[in-house]
């Protein structure tokens, strides 16, 4: 690998992708500077040419001007890939897309295959090779993420690691002057690796063919994208950010629809509709029964549930005699099951994912033994350990909960999302790490939580796993 | 003050509300239990009548039925307030409901004012009385917040000391028996340690008295409002949680435009209306300038302002020139100004501030000096130190842009809504502290930063100082 452009400037890109190079990737890494004969302590070829052993990928941040020439190095060279973070060209208009154009026709003559320009760089935890510097540590996992826009994707990965998520590919796509997201959803397509891709995407090169290949994806792999640029405004910034164009939204919501595409509104839904992608079965339809240990919850989990066209249908007589027998007097009696404001209850979860009325079940209040309620009221100390003790009972009767929960989700292929609006305030103690490995971590919001069990349910309804009610 | 219930078991109510008041009031506290002689140590009493000093508030905790004795000891004890955390009322209907009647009618008789029943307490951070135990810790503030839901209250009380505001009182109203929503306000209007007033609300009890008194308050004092129970499903359980009549959805959000009051769509956004509303001046119009790092940021924010109703109108010839001057080449050249990926950068912020075409500023990517990207990848340790001083510096020129860019924004009457996805991978460094000391901590979305700074244009157009323009 080569970085063309290498730097020992620690603001310049040239400077920090030669450092991720070397630092992760155990592999040969050549610097490429014009005008230093030394870099980061590497010697430095003035062009990629020089370069003694083999290059197979060349990371390109040299000025805009200076593209032309270094994609002719490259073909020199018998590179394969050069990923160009340079931008100040097409998505400038004028005279830089004039450059870009010049870049593609060499690199197209010459066997070259190319990434962006003007992106942030790529990595495959495989292979780990990181040719991106500026992103939050991630794990290997099985989410690929195809990004339009390299800023953006940074809070997406810092989500996804947050919520315990790992990573198959990613790619910083940028202007797509060569490979485009089409492309990059082929290739995922046969990754074993990734199980569900995800996308930041303002344009699309290529309409028709996007529409085959995602269409032949979902089939067997969902894909998730949020498409920017919806507004008059959105699309003129797309235009001189990446030279999208953004087309219609309405036709693109059309297509989404028509290849099986899950559209989301914002980057954060990205990550909330992969949790429920990984962790959860197709449900078989709308019906969704709701656990709260708080009325609030319960209220606007109701509100959240209808707004994206899920039902509340009544629970069965069976549900309501054992939750009767089971629940304080006070208990709503009703879908949501609000449990009259005691502490999160896996019977009566269990009881729910047993009803025969419901396709999915939505637990509000999980997680409970991570809080940290000993910060919130000084208790006197003589209680410490007592409070210590109860915890620990709490979060390994939670932990039980969690694994009968999981089997009655898997037995009844009924899916099972959670909420808990306190988890900011609780420590990652046990019963959250039991969650997280089940890809169970409650949402922030109950919205969320019914946002992303809406797109599960339309998913299923696409496959025809789901009988849609509308 | 009294705890009737007090208790000695450590998960119970009636201990935590007794160890709330006795470790954070520094008052004169009674345990009234008619079977214990001790509680936590202290003295119990049978009933509140028998405790020795005079008893201005009780706190009541027992199971529902023995609910009207302890109102009647109240009467004869002469207390003042009875805040009635115990459920079990009119929420589950029937005999339920016939109990809340009957407590209510010995307090009217005897002179006895009530919270709840079904409550979690209430806090006044100037008095410094806390009956609410279940809470995170909370700073002194103006921020005042009616609740008819205890636990969604939890998430918005944290979510506030987040970004740095604070509260002057808190009450969780529950069923609302006899003090409702609007004695709230009416009395929070005249509080002068209260500037905003934000709510979570299920049912309005008296409609016509709500209007009034909404009316006249936000005059002078925003009220922000989550109104839950939308939908069919929401009011059903908001009949079960709180025995609210929901009422009808488009009603409600005509009576709330008529007076004043924000309507909000979710619990988070409450804090997220009440920091522009704390922080920022009132804008004159819908018209705003974004600034953005990033590309992919600049098209969401295009899109999130354009939905909200706002607009982006063209810069000034003047902006573009300075624009020119000091951005390299490959800036946007268009609102929004995307400054080809450089870092943020207040040069261009105060002038967007100056541009006579525009009434608020969104920015995007600012506190940059306080992320931590020092753990995103391992650099040569010789560079600690170079690394260390740069972001020092960074740090003390983004501090000296802030205190700029706020006197620009009061000089001119504009505001300023700050957001940076990234904020959720930086420490809270000196950069964060000085915008929270001007509650301008930024959203962590571009869509909540758009959706916050409608509310206030709204809001503006509703006083008059802005002009619509639709």
């Amino acid at each position: 690998m080569a970085v063309i452009g290498a730097s020992n400037n620690m603001v310049k890109w040239g400077f920090n992708i030669l450092n991720v190079l070397v630092t992760k990737g155990g592999r040969q890494v050549y610097a490429v500077n014009k005008n230093e004969p030394e870099v980061q302590g590497l010697t430095a070829y003035a062009t990629v040419a020089d370069v003694p052993g083999p290059v197979e990928v060349a990371v390109i941040t040299v000025p805009y001007l200076d593209v032309p020439a270094a994609i002719e190095d490259c073909v020199r060279k018998g590179v394969k890939v050069a990923v160009i973070i340079s931008g100040g060209l097409a998505e400038t208009g004028g005279e830089g897309a004039s450059i870009e154009k010049q870049a593609v026709e060499i690199a197209r003559r010459g066997g070259v295959r190319l990434v962006g320009p003007n992106c942030m760089g790529h990595f495959d935890t495989s292979s780990n090779i990181f040719t991106v510097p500026y992103l939050p540590p991630v794990q290997k996992g099985c989410l690929a993420f195809i990004t339009q826009s390299g800023n953006a994707s940074q809070s997406v990965v810092a989500q996804a690691s947050e919520v315990g998520l790992g990573f198959s590919k990613y790619v910083s796509s940028g202007n797509e002057a060569d490979l485009h997201l089409e492309d990059y959803i082929e290739y995922l397509a046969q990754d074993d690796n990734t199980r569900v891709i995800i996308g930041y995407v303002e344009g699309i090169r290529n309409g028709r063919r996007f529409l085959e290949v995602a269409r032949e994806t979902t089939k067997s792999k969902p894909i998730v994208i949020v498409k920017a640029g919806r507004t008059e405004g959105g699309a003129r910034a797309a235009q001189s950010h990446t030279a999208s164009l953004a087309g219609s939204d309405l036709i693109c919501d059309a297509a989404f629809r028509q290849c099986g595409v899950i559209r989301v509104d914002e980057t954060a839904e990205l990550v909330d509709v992969a949790q429920v992608l990984l962790g959860q079965p197709l449900p078989r339809g709308r019906r969704v029964g709701v656990l709260s240990t708080g009325g609030g919850a319960a209220v606007m989990a109701a509100d959240a549930l209808m707004k994206h066209g899920l039902e509340l249908p009544a629970l069965s007589l069976t549900t309501m005699e054992r939750l009767n027998s089971m629940l304080p007097r006070r208990w709503s009696h009703n879908n949501p099951v609000e449990n009259g404001g005691e502490p999160f209850d896996y019977e009566s979860l269990w009881t729910l994912q047993e009803d025969e009325n419901i396709d999915a079940t939505v637990a509000i209040g999980a997680a409970a033994a991570d809080m940290n309620y000993a910060s919130w009221v000084p208790l006197p100390a003589s209680l410490a350990g007592a409070v210590d003790e109860w915890m620990d009972a709490s979060a390994d009767r939670e932990i039980g909960g969690v694994e009968k929960a999981r089997g009655l989700m898997e037995k009844h292929q009924r899916p099972l999302v959670m909420a808990n609006m306190g988890l900011p305030m609780a420590k990652k103690g046990r019963v959250w790490q039991k969650l997280a490995q089940h890809h169970l971590v409650p949402y922030l919001t109950v919205e969320r939580a019914a946002r992303a069990l809406g797109h599960l349910v339309e998913y299923s309804e696409y496959l025809g796993v789901a009988k849609g009610s509308r």
